[in-house]
């Protein structure tokens, strides 16, 4: 994949370039406002402060620092992908708060590296099966008022990070682990997966995955899942569209590799670029979005990256792509 | 379906229980201030001040008061489960305005009853024609601004009574008819039935229907039944979302009480608390969502009934549920 | 179609009718503002402003003036249906920025137009394959703003002008051609057709194109498309809805005739009113779109095409619909 982006990035150039034009009302205070959740429904003005072409050259090496600290989850990575996987099978890979903490670390330390993909997936008999109830147990306000912030941070997280994330879901996937999967940019899903909203027919209604799983299904479907708390099959997820594409069990790895594969191309800073402005668009009255997204277009228009692409193609010669949005 | 919710209910009992912490704004005024159309739309204070976790433990008994007295529609209730019956086949079940009174009529009894489920149901070779022409023919701008004031309130109080609503469609659904089953939270058709919007071939374009039935299909499909006015056929309709499933007319009945049986199962405070709270979160912006639905998950994990469903599970024990939410 | 729509039309006649009543907060100063893009965003009083009732009964008769003027495209018309030709095929009918201009144009022309329906078709191997990169290459920031500005307001046109508007899309529609299906109304693709947001495997990701895709695909569809670049084929784009239909390409003619005869029956002014109210409304939370949609709807019908229609149906006679809405 490397050499589809291009062999001669320069590790040592820095340079930021003209961020924003005249419209620019606000200029981010700290890296901190960056992927701060939320902040990007506030008003237009707020969207196009969003330093989006403040990009930097530098070309970042090395594995992550933290990858072997963790407990309930692994992380490696190879070549421009890294994998994270869900690694506590005999709790069913449940979302417990210490276990959510170490996968916001992961992303966090997903989004400086130099991956342009990272992949989530499972090990065991189930994806997940969602929150730990231990960690709700006789618990008091406050107690779950942060569990659920974290957990908000962590699905958020997955869709403010510059890489493409995709869910690789070979079993069963419930509540917030049905949410992480809804949360990720795609997902492949074996023929032996399933995905339940099961807090329905519980005590506790699966009120925030449900967000997730609404705003990639139809609405009767999402709530047949929620009040029935129910499994859907893999191939009616496929169907509804909570997944990408179902494909028999043996065939997960490959197809997962097809789909990074054929996401990772271009240039990783329009790619970037791209996803940030999905999110913060897709939500918008189409008037709005049309309004940020033609001025992000017209920005990123004129970037060394886009240049180049648009001059590879008049010369016919394959580009030769160096950027990379900072995070 | 009751003992799938524990048995043992207490029916003397009562009881207001912390209702928001300190982030809560306001206090609604009023009973008569609930399940107003368009409330939620104000701002996240608002969002967060209604007041889904004033809660009481009575259990009320026996049947509605009004079912026997309505000209249009028949009510009956089979233990659980309450069906509305449109009920004036000559008149192919137009939704007339006295029509449309004795529904909310009907409606704002359900919400006040102990039924878990609501089916909506129509007799005769018609689901229903939709608005009735006679309402309108010569009528004045104030009778059109009424009849579709009150047709608005009527589709708003399907989503707003804490029952699990499901629409049970044997046959044609035009207009406001085809509104009425977009509005329920659940539909199944059978394949006698079909949908349409007829407006766009007549002199008066179905703009409210449009309304339900675009925020349940595709754009162009939306788009498509309301300029050519034709009909869908069942299978299209389950196709595309607008139902939850197609069956043969003569399993219809069994295909309703199977939905509605997996639909009520679990906490009935629980079930309606995450209707209201997804027809809230629904039509915002993700991160306003997020911000409503987790802090409304967070107050209901420590609710009674959230926390007798987690204790059954870590204990290995069927749950009891006992809680219900006032309206 | 003019006979199912009424043949006695009165040439002469010209009447502007009582717009809105008390409701109403502002006249919008004249005609240049009808059809702003974006103005229906601002706020509800803003959308009850909307001059939708605003019609004349003139009739306007003869062709276009400019349609023998353009140098991409030609625009003729037969009938009550215009047809738009992208005709550039050595240049793969790419939306370079002196194309742009004249789409404007004819689109223009075409809303002041007696047409009812509008086709939009090419000519040659690609249907459409987006944004000439020669107008891109070496383009200062101000340039490419200017290119997207008239592009947006080129997909807003489509959405904006009081005709019916049909995608007829014979053959590969790629960036800014995708997202021209994508903001027509409707559309119907031949087999041979495919679709593609080919910037992401590029320099310059499809932001403005995946607004359009976005709104009528799932979520992780549109991503996919998005974010591989690769593209999919008509089928697929019937079966995710962004295509209403997908025909073998020799019934591509009658299938476009065939939806366009079909959505231009009724009223030609309800069928504009609910055309405009469509896209005001589909971007608003429902409680807002229905406060919106029913006045709209309760003024409608009082007007004189709707009170024709529903005399002729309580009459049992044909209706004959007289009113256009000027644009």
């Amino acid at each position: 994949m490397e050499a589809a982006r291009g062999a001669d990035r320069n590790p040592t150039e820095e340079a930021s370039f003209s961020p924003w034009g005249g419209r620019v009302t606000r200029q981010l205070e700290s890296d901190a406002d960056i992927g701060r959740p939320g902040q990007y429904a506030e008003s237009n003005a707020e969207l196009l402060a969003w330093p989006v072409l403040s990009v930097t050259h530098t070309w970042k090496t090395g594995p992550m620092s933290s990858s072997s600290t963790y407990d309930a989850i692994r992380v490696s990575t190879d070549g421009a992908v890294t994998t994270l996987v869900l690694d506590k099978p005999e709790k069913r890979n449940a979302l417990s708060l210490p276990t959510m903490l170490e996968i916001v670390d992961a992303l966090q330390n997903v989004a400086q590296s130099d991956a342009d993909a990272l992949v989530i997936a499972a090990n065991g008999p189930v994806f997940s099966a969602g929150h730990n109830f231990a960690d709700m147990a006789g618990a008091d306000l406050d107690a779950t008022r942060h569990l659920f912030d974290v957990c908000t941070q962590m699905m958020n997280l997955v869709q403010e990070i510059p890489q493409v994330v995709v869910a690789k879901v070979h079993a069963l996937a419930t509540a917030a682990g049905c949410q992480l999967v809804a949360s990720c940019d795609l997902a492949v899903a074996a023929e032996s997966a399933a995905f339940a909203l099961p807090g329905g027919k519980g005590g506790l209604f699966c009120h925030t995955p449900l967000v997730a799983v609404s705003r990639n299904i139809g609405r009767k479907r999402a709530i047949e899942m929620a009040f029935t708390g129910d499994p859907i099959d893999a191939r009616t997820a496929a169907d509804w569209g909570l997944v990408n594409r179902v494909v028999a069990d043996t065939d997960l790895d490959d197809a997962v590799a097809d789909l990074v594969s054929r996401s990772v191309r271009g240039s990783a800073m329009s790619k970037s670029l791209g996803k940030r402005a999905f999110y913060a668009q897709i939500g918008l009255d189409q008037g709005d979005a049309y309004g940020y997204a033609a001025e992000v277009m017209a920005q990123a228009a004129v970037s060394p990256d886009a240049q180049e692409g648009i001059r590879a193609f008049l010369d016919k010669r394959s580009p030769m792509f160096t950027e990379r949005l900072t995070d």
